[in-house]
């Protein structure tokens, strides 16, 4: 559950970064930041912002701010069918802006201890992305991701965005939880 | 037919208005700055300068920076045929990063008398697109356009780039040049 204040403070945050990085919003893109908690009620340290350019049936860009150590819970994006029609899972490509990206992906273990989130990971083939950076990750791949000390702002490219799809592995996660996370 | 000194000045320009912006790139990536010329010989008039950060089956996502007042030439976006699967004409979403984007789309006649490029267009519904705005174009849609004064950065969000395959209304055009464009 967001609390109202949560939701406020997380929005100053957000477009307090975008413009640190030049990054130019309409006022009305201002109005529509999207503070995810997961449901976990404890959005500093597990959540997600997040500001949707555009999602199409083939296409979506969109950009996420992070604050510092901020994660976001590990999930895969699957096929599945809309309407009657099958899709494929999403593809993404993250490219960070601003700040560090600690990404986590399926595949063999290649970090050492980690600080391990509030929430279920299960994999820890570890990479780190610095401004400039970018990673392609492809449908069903798991995945979870970190900001660093000075938070960040990743910008994701993909095929159409299906969050309500998602499968997360803390079977706790509400991806859309019932409360307006938009205002 | 790009000459090596419009090809490296163009890479300064594009590499400056990048740094001006605040977007960060890889050593790498600045050493493939695509400068098309569309084999038009007049760059800096008509022209795009291009980095691609990801093309994929199903994605792509790109940075075009343009010189003032620098046009890239009508053309659109069809199907067809790839190893023998059939494939959709590309979407793709402009959004203006930096600077004023004059773009013009299939459609009724909006704008006054404008200064007509030294190639052929042929649709003038104009959409001025300014820092933060954005546009999203479906397939098969004709389309040019032109940055303002003081040059743009525009942020492309689009399926599969395959630019050999797009069509141009200037028959003279030839968007993939024999000579290499990247170094």
């Amino acid at each position: 559950m967001l609390t109202g204040k949560q939701y406020r403070d997380a929005v100053a945050y957000t477009l307090d970064a975008f413009a640190r990085a030049g990054i130019v919003l309409t006022d009305e893109e201002k109005k529509k930041i999207e503070v995810a908690d997961f449901g976990l009620g404890k959005v500093e340290e597990i959540g997600l912002q997040i500001l949707t350019y555009v999602n199409t049936e083939r296409c979506c860009a969109k950009e996420m701010v992070m604050r510092p150590r901020q994660v976001c819970p590990e999930h895969r994006h699957v096929s599945g069918m809309e309407n009657g029609v099958p899709y494929e899972g999403k593809e993404e490509t993250f490219r960070v802006r601003r700040g560090t990206c600690y990404l986590y992906v399926d595949g063999e273990r290649n970090c050492g201890e980690i600080e391990l989130p509030d929430t279920k990971v299960t994999v820890f083939h570890e990479i780190v992305l610095k401004e400039g950076d970018q990673y392609t990750m492809y449908p069903n791949t798991r995945h979870w991701f970190r900001a660093g000390e000075e938070g960040a702002i990743i910008s994701e490219f993909s095929t159409k965005s299906r969050d309500e799809s998602d499968v997360f592995e803390d079977k706790r996660i509400v991806r859309i939880p019932e409360e307006i996370k938009c205002s």
